[in-house]
């Protein structure tokens, strides 16, 4: 008899290494958009994904609104799964708010962990005072009334916004099929534990070092906030990218495998 | 820590039931084909999908070639997945040679089965007296030697003979792109131990019940081979399938699900 969880988050193998990397995909995504990235780490890694409950193949029948309404909610999903295979010296792979949800789960149970990866991360995507987030309040708000009123003109308004790279338009069609394939009510609630998000006060208790991966006219998170996380997050490398938009491991793979392979022959 | 046996087959789990589905892939092949068939048992079942060493996602470096050289290497293969898992009541459904390869697993280690779908099976390839598999020694002989000499030049002709179904040219190529994405050695070697197998005198140690799910002007198992299995696989149902080619599961999966759910409704 399998584990549940397994099957709940549509868990994948597959590798030849020892040492674990988990790779965690963002909101409106699923597992297969790591297709480009997770392959190059196969030959010394044991290459884990999954899906989170309501994206991709998890099993829809174990969402609960109440446990995903925060990114809390999310990260017990990461540390079921370390549970479940009983990971140790993990490598979270995190992509955009899977980098927070990493960084939650670390906070909790830093056991598991020996290396966060966070792809394009945002502590805090609303501007306060001398934070620059990227958006105002009003800027996000507006967005999540159009994603209720109107689903299909959000996706279409924001997986450009968010792919960037106009001149592969199948990535920008990727990401927005992707959007609309997932649950409104589902994606909804997880888009407002996404960009309500305030774990700045969480960055400071996190033990495990971490390579931050800063893109270039990343729209949904701007140069200002790898820096801030730079200096936020104790034992933490900030590179920035030229790869452009908000998904590097999909536009920019070749990037995102060579900073992710030299910072971790670096550091283990 | 993951257990070496889930990556080295690239494993992946699915589905919100408990009594668990294995699907196993075809010579030539991966478990991406099982993506038509596969979603359907979701909501009731455990589905777990693999590649065999060589093949897909798999760990080429686990390659064994005195273990990969006759079917009882993949049937240790599978057997090694449901040890692993500690799987119970297993439905093993298994692709043209992958349904002798379950076969053997269950003949081995029956404890770990519930039921056979044999999805375009074949006990052996060979005409032999009254025998009637569909090839000539010599043709199967042939066949090999040009693998042998012009792999993609065999390729290109074995692809459209197993799928059929002309008017879906994008089938034909998907498994054509399959055998070719193969390391040629590894697929010679697992032709040969599929197409000289000769399975006939196991089928009446089978003690699971099984499903036939026999093709319609099947160019590799031939109708019948399938009236062959009903007879001498004890507790078996044959069903003579509308879909015509040897891969129902790509080219008719509505079919293909229609009459394994019928059959697993009245006999769970």
């Amino acid at each position: 008899m399998t584990h549940p969880i397994l099957t709940r988050h549509h868990v994948c193998f597959a590798g030849q290494g020892q040492t674990p990397m988990l790779f965690a995909h963002g909101f409106g995504c699923d597992q297969t958009m790591w297709r480009w990235v997770a392959p190059a780490f196969a030959a010394d890694y044991q290459v884990i994904t999954f899906d989170y409950v309501g994206s991709g193949k998890s099993d829809l029948t174990a969402y609960d609104p109440n446990r995903y309404q925060s990114l809390q909610g999310y990260a017990q999903d990461v540390l079921a799964i370390c549970d479940t295979l009983a990971l140790e010296k993990l490598i979270f792979v995190g992509h955009s708010v899977s980098a927070m949800i990493g960084v939650l789960a670390a906070i909790q149970a830093p056991q598991y962990f020996q290396q966060l990866i966070l792809v394009a991360p945002s502590p805090c995507y609303i501007n306060d005072d001398d934070y620059v987030g990227g958006f105002e309040r009003r800027d996000i708000e507006q967005l999540l009334e159009l994603m209720e009123r109107n689903y299909l003109g959000w996706a279409s308004f924001l997986a450009p916004v968010a792919m960037k790279n106009e001149d592969n338009p199948d990535l920008t069609r990727e990401l927005e099929d992707s959007f609309c394939s997932t649950d409104p009510e589902i994606a909804t609630r997880f888009a407002k534990a996404t960009f309500y998000a305030d774990n700045r006060s969480d960055l400071p208790r996190v033990k495990i070092p971490s390579l931050i991966l800063q893109c270039t006219e990343d729209s949904i998170a701007p140069k200002a906030v790898g820096y801030y996380l730079q200096h936020h997050l104790p034992h933490s490398t900030l590179q920035i990218m030229q790869a452009t938009g908000h998904c590097p491991h999909m536009s920019h793979p070749e990037e995102t495998i060579a900073l992710m392979k030299a910072y971790l022959a670096e550091t283990l």
